[in-house]
């Protein structure tokens, strides 16, 4: 069931946010092209790559589009280009790009050439100037809330999430101008800019509000939860595990599975609180933490796994990427999500479908990103209706190039 | 111009996910009608509030919706939010939750009042148990790469990531089958889990990739970027600004602006680097940053902004949320993005409209969130086509109340 099948989208970009906006048009069923100039652009070689060079990174987020390969730096290439982003047709006329949007690129020189194209340009700020996400979020109030009680230092997250965030927002952007030009033939030009994603994020979740009427701005809290009792353990097998308690119920079920109930009434004495209220056990979250860390420290993960688990706690362990991989159901081959699909030049890898899930419908297998060029001369048969010696001449004149094996 | 103006989406929801769905989609111009139990739901109180008790998070996450307070305890009162979900009309029929798909609002029950529901359902874990951010993000392999070089402890981001992700994508859901409703006349019934959004991003990012074919973790960077060059500087003033080369440009116009190159081709020898490769100044990263610490420590954040904008270096400074809030033009109220809104019960709050742009048409003003109930008889009235006799009714029955002033 591919909700998004007869949608046409041309992604030009290179990193985070663009690439993983086309990606998840492409898992929903869209077919996404995304053009890149011969050899790769800014991103084809990022880190992680494999022994042999090749980019986990860019396989990871370039999953189940179509790839063409076109010099760029040349004006038959970009006529090509615009000629694909332009091309006609119901579902078509839709461009992702994080490129700066001017001289061949620029709305009006392509909006001339298809006058409802939907075209979502994704910026650093607002002014267009360069932004990445690790800049913005020191900007964003974000890396300063973040790290150990006390810190005075900034703590970035090596989750890229403005990028993610931006990403999606794109998406958002691309499924919402297209919804309008189906209802009135107009088409749209969408500017998102990772600042503005960033900030408005920001003020949406009330950091900004807080700074703003309590003059306070949210200090780091470790491993804590703000407003609510939430906290990491160690267990007795040296791994950590983080617990929440958020609603009443939530807590009741925390107390009941750790057996701290009988200390709780001069607890609560001492700290002159009421745990039933979200607000006083965040306020007391000190003295919690105090009497459930020994329950934590004379069990293992697995114990500590079989009690919470019991009672329905909410709670998760810290894991590393290769306990993830190994250790958790939710990632495991046989979920509904992932699967082992070989990649090109890579070989096997977990690898996700969209996290979107249809239950009435057939689920969508996980698939590899293609290789760099691997779909030129497809898209340019299917797309631009060209024949085989047009194709032919184009490579003769090295305008564009085929996938050259990894 | 608002893009999404037609639509109608009816909101069961508490927390950040749910809602920032339902905020995204209202601030692109959709009728969101939040229903929320009588006296609030879980997230009506969550910190940070007022000295008065109003949650500045709920005032956040619920600008531009429209709020019914209804009795969610009875029958009557679930009778009424079943027949807003399911009240007819082509742009109507969108329900967007986070609460428990079964009981009254389980999809086979709402899908008989009305076929072509377009249901999007956010949950925890894929089996549905619970699970949130902060558990989700622990089991990422996220926090422990996190944090100071050499470190052993996990740590947590400020930012609830996942929930952000999530939110996003139900919007994405939210149009996806609404636009293949509006080709079939089919609905559909989409589940996003929390852990599988936070999990295929990982994947998608190649942090997973990374552990499975390199046997390799990605460790804790302190606030290094991974696989280029990007660190943290402090300033002669004490401020902290962190600092991205990525391109080769970028890489050329930081050389320039710190005035290093005299020093690389030596640096270069030392680390058997060529500093045109990205991979060669990742490795050399503690080299070159041994290179550039005195010139960010001589210089005060104003003269480091003056010289590295002069470059077009890409940098940002480390902000708290009052310097964000008082210091950056990206959130002024003059941005086209942010205002000066007064919110009822709250004052005036700097707060920000979509983060898109339509630069062909006027700006979407910022608005503030609803008082609780606020619209109760509005919707009654205009969705559900009750006479004031039978609203009237409902109040007096206690099933539906409205607001009260803060």
């Amino acid at each position: 069931m591919e909700l998004l099948s007869a949608l046409r989208v041309v992604e030009g970009s290179a990193f985070v946010a663009a690439p993983l906006g086309g990606l998840t048009l492409a898992q929903l069923g869209a077919d996404v092209i995304r053009f890149d100039t011969i050899g790769g652009g800014l991103d084809y070689k990022r880190w992680p790559v494999t022994d042999d060079g090749v980019s986990l990174y860019w396989a990871g987020l370039n999953k189940g589009k179509r790839s063409i390969a076109i010099d760029l730096a040349r004006p038959e290439g970009r006529e090509l280009a615009t000629e694909l982003i332009t091309a006609p047709g119901d579902n078509a006329g839709v461009f992702l790009s994080n490129f700066p949007e001017s001289g061949w690129l620029a709305d009006a020189r392509l909006r001339a050439r298809r006058p409802d194209l939907v075209y979502v340009n994704i910026v650093g700020n607002p002014d267009e100037s360069t932004a990445v996400d690790y800049t913005v979020n020191a900007a964003s109030g974000i890396a300063n809330a973040t790290g150990p009680v006390g810190s005075l230092f900034p703590v970035n997250n090596a989750l890229p999430a403005w990028d993610i965030a931006t990403g999606l927002n794109a998406v958002i952007g691309v499924l919402a101008a297209e919804r309008k030009r189906n209802t009135t033939g107009e088409g749209q030009l969408v500017k998102i800019s990772l600042a503005d994603v960033a900030f408005t994020m920001v003020a949406n979740l009330g950091f900004l509000a807080q700074a703003e009427v309590q003059h306070e701005n949210r200090p780091p809290l470790g491993n804590d939860m703000y407003g609510a009792f939430g906290r990491d353990f160690a267990t007795s097998d040296s791994r950590r595990v983080m617990v929440v308690a958020i609603s009443l119920n939530q807590w009741r079920t925390l107390v009941k599975a750790t057996g701290i109930e009988e200390h709780l009434p001069a607890m609560e004495r001492a700290f002159d609180a009421d745990f039933t209220k979200e607000a006083d056990r965040y306020g007391a979250r000190d003295g919690i933490a105090a009497l459930l860390k020994p329950w934590f420290e004379t069990r293992t993960l697995d114990e500590v796994r079989r009690a919470l688990d019991a009672h329905g706690v909410c709670w998760g362990p810290y894991q590393t990427f290769t306990q993830l991989l190994d250790d958790d159901w939710r990632v495991a081959p046989t979920s509904p999500v992932f699967g082992d699909v070989d990649h090109p030049g890579i070989g096997t890898l977990r690898t996700p479908a969209s996290p979107m899930k249809f239950p009435t419908e057939p689920p969508i297998a996980p698939v590899s990103a293609p290789l760099l060029g691997m779909h030129t001369d497809d898209v340019l048969a299917d797309v631009l209706d060209l024949s085989p010696a047009e194709i032919g001449k184009l490579h003769d004149d090295g305008v564009v190039a085929s996938a050259v094996e990894l």
